[in-house]
């Protein structure tokens, strides 16, 4: 599946600030970059880093006055997209150490404060079928509202208003992946159908991978239902929201307009 | 200068549940390990994986009933005491990949909603005379108060409420110095001279190394004033707590007792 | 039915520190105070005031050093116990104007925040059935479990967590009530049957009253099942526990000894 | 001062749903409502009854679709504007009831936890200093920005980010009064000089009223410095922003445009 995406975004920065930008398709063997270009008005220092887990990059900026991003991609999505019911889940003590990570709690993700809803609520199940009773739990039961949420929304704040966007429910089902022994990151994403269009989030989940044994893999998960995982293409990965951000601003800033379009081709 | 170390404790879990344990001086060149004996109740699954950037290892164990940790070490800390005073920070866009992510948000270090504080109290410095700056505003202002803070509470907490113990002192070192932007990370330890007796924990920031053109180094900050950098035996470093605790329980636990021994040899 | 109470305990203030105490059976229609005896260490000023809503006293005392009290009292309940299927809610539009306060948020019963929840979980019931379902609702899936909250936990963070004690029951159960727009107060109690023996907190929900057209009345609910309106002997009442607790400092306070006894004589 | 007073205002409702309204001069010795003339949209029930402490009405409105308020009055502010300097705080023991609850914590106002801070800070002072002290030290600190709050931002929040608006600068006055010992609550009102127009909230405190041997007054203090206390005219006291909001919808409501005007006559 090709995808094509368009994005551009601008902000203002009052006086000179560090920023962080993670905002393109990451090169990595399950999505193809056939094109991509990027344009900033890069004045000043301008460096590329690796990002977290080596998953794409991050541009880092310092910068002062208005400050454009202009974007176009093309990406040919090569990933699977098996049934994750049935697939069980590794024990913490067989994990390989980087999804360990992924069990601890992070900035919007809390999860030891809802292992007892966790248990509670989908207590009779685990493995894949405990991360699609996961999604289908928040699917039903939160509403998908703009505006709900602010830059600060942790996942227990969602899940008590019981409502927000995809950063808010890719959280959720985060923590409570978690909360059930089931390592979770965060995914910074396009994907065609998101509505209103913008920049999306997901959550991936990792569980066995059956055709290695003992072997694990992960899996992309969207509660809110708008990305198939084989036309999600990935910005980044992370333990949340806090991790690939697409601006992250060490200082005030003004964020101007944004335009994100993500459109399959074939 | 050659530190002692002993500590016992034990915990309860009622039905089998997994568990993460970092409680042992990690090999890494700044603190040569001259003898050690760990002995663990280890029944049933038990395995051993390196911890946050290979610092230290994480005991991975899978149980059920009383379980009892013993250590004992000696190690020789090597470690220079470098004076903070006059180095520079790096800019973001200066920094390496890796102590770039200790610039993010984590679970207890939420420092983007610090940020006009940091500029507001610290505004007319930078690099060391900033971390020395929030170390000793956090000295002045802070009283140590064991029973005061819980496993949920955050820097923000801390911060309103002015006390806490080693573990809150940390992170809000860790949050304002992440405010102002310089990287900081947790760093679990042993040190000599923590009263009441009890595993230990400091932060660490990253500025210029002066002995190599345009690199940067960790340097070891307590908040508390109870431990010196050339007696600290570092456990492991993470984000925040969440990431080195001596115990991660992925159910309901008791805990029994502890008892931590730390003593100069020198 | 007559119910016999015996309660100490004692404090420590370092320096010369206010205190608002609140600990004696209220003197109100629906219970009778037979016999009371309070002794307390009031060295200093010592001062008595009508509690939230003259429903019981406060003691005002301001003070330094050890501080104990003790308080002995037999009462007469003679409340009725009505069932509360089946009665219905006043609009707030149609309540007086002292029951409508308890629909808005307070300290520790933010219910603007789980509107969404309560719809979705109990939408198809009001009044007195929403208000028992909420009860059973709590009953079912939350553990009574001494230790695991502080005096800063909200309704939220046990809505969360799902455990905590009689305070937090009734947090839980006040708020989302409120959130199903029924007025909702917090009752200090003591009764027996509480385990461990201690002070109780219990709900009162505001719901029309079938023997007055038109009118209402207060209606008691206990999420911990543990105390029987017709034996439960009311201190105070509040919007939350910040109105009503037994011991609030203006200042730091070491807490002491507690015992408390509540037999039934018939 | 004679003061003019125009507002327009208007919101939404999907489904039948109640509201409680509070955007009214309050009828009060310090203020005369020379006129005024209220027109609402109201075609279900609609009710009247007094707010918080009898000052000012709530209008209590069961309704659904659009709804339209516009109100306008003529205010001559008669309240006398002393100065608080000097003046001494009651301790809690010689306070009459009523103030005395405005010392306990509330929903916006968790004053508990900022005591030491307010030791640390304003330790030398008491009284009317304190309160000045605390009025000044906010506004040296903190930064006026509309938009930087929600509905469900706390002093604390407001206290750790250092903005807000006038809600905002009023609980933070509030908590910290509190925090001293002196009683403070939240007062809705209307102020010509407000920038951008709009509502507005400042905080009052307790304090001793030199006319009256052994008594109180109420005292206006408006930390952003927009309000003078003899130009402003209240609208209703309560112990937050949760006690006198100008719209309390119990269920969704989707606010439209909003208008406020407000003019010095002479």
């Amino acid at each position: 599946m090709t995808i094509a995406i368009s994005t551009r975004f601008d902000f203002t920065l009052d006086s000179p600030t560090d920023v962080i930008l993670q905002f393109e398709a990451a090169a990595i063997p399950e999505q193809e970059i056939l094109s991509a270009r990027t344009v900033l008005t890069c004045g000043d220092a301008c460096a590329r880093v690796p990002a977290h887990e080596a998953i794409g990059e991050r541009v880092l900026v310092s910068t002062q006055g208005r400050f454009e991003v202009a974007y176009d991609a093309r990406v040919d999505v090569k990933r699977l997209t098996p049934d994750l019911a049935g697939l069980s889940q590794l024990a913490p003590h067989d994990l390989p150490g980087d999804p360990l990570e992924y069990l601890l709690d992070s900035r919007y993700c809390p999860a030891d404060r809802l292992q007892s809803f966790a248990e509670d609520e989908f207590g009779g199940t685990s493995g894949g079928d405990r991360a699609l009773a996961i999604r289908d739990w928040i699917a039903k039961h939160f509403t998908y509202e703009p505006g709900s949420s602010t830059a600060t929304t942790t996942a227990l704040d969602t899940f008590v208003e019981r409502r927000g966007i995809c950063r808010d429910y890719a959280h959720v089902l985060i923590t409570l992946a978690r909360a059930s022994t089931i390592p979770a990151r965060y995914v910074s994403c396009f994907a065609p159908g998101v509505t209103p269009p913008d920049f999306h989030a997901v959550a991936e989940v990792f569980l066995a991978d059956e055709t290695t044994p003992g072997g694990g893999a992960w899996y992309i998960l969207d509660a809110t239902g708008m990305a198939e995982p084989h036309e999600t293409v990935k910005i980044g990965v992370g333990r949340d929201a806090a991790d690939v951000s697409f601006l992250t601003s060490f200082g005030s800033s003004q964020f101007g307009d944004k335009t994100v379009t993500v459109t399959r081709e074939d």
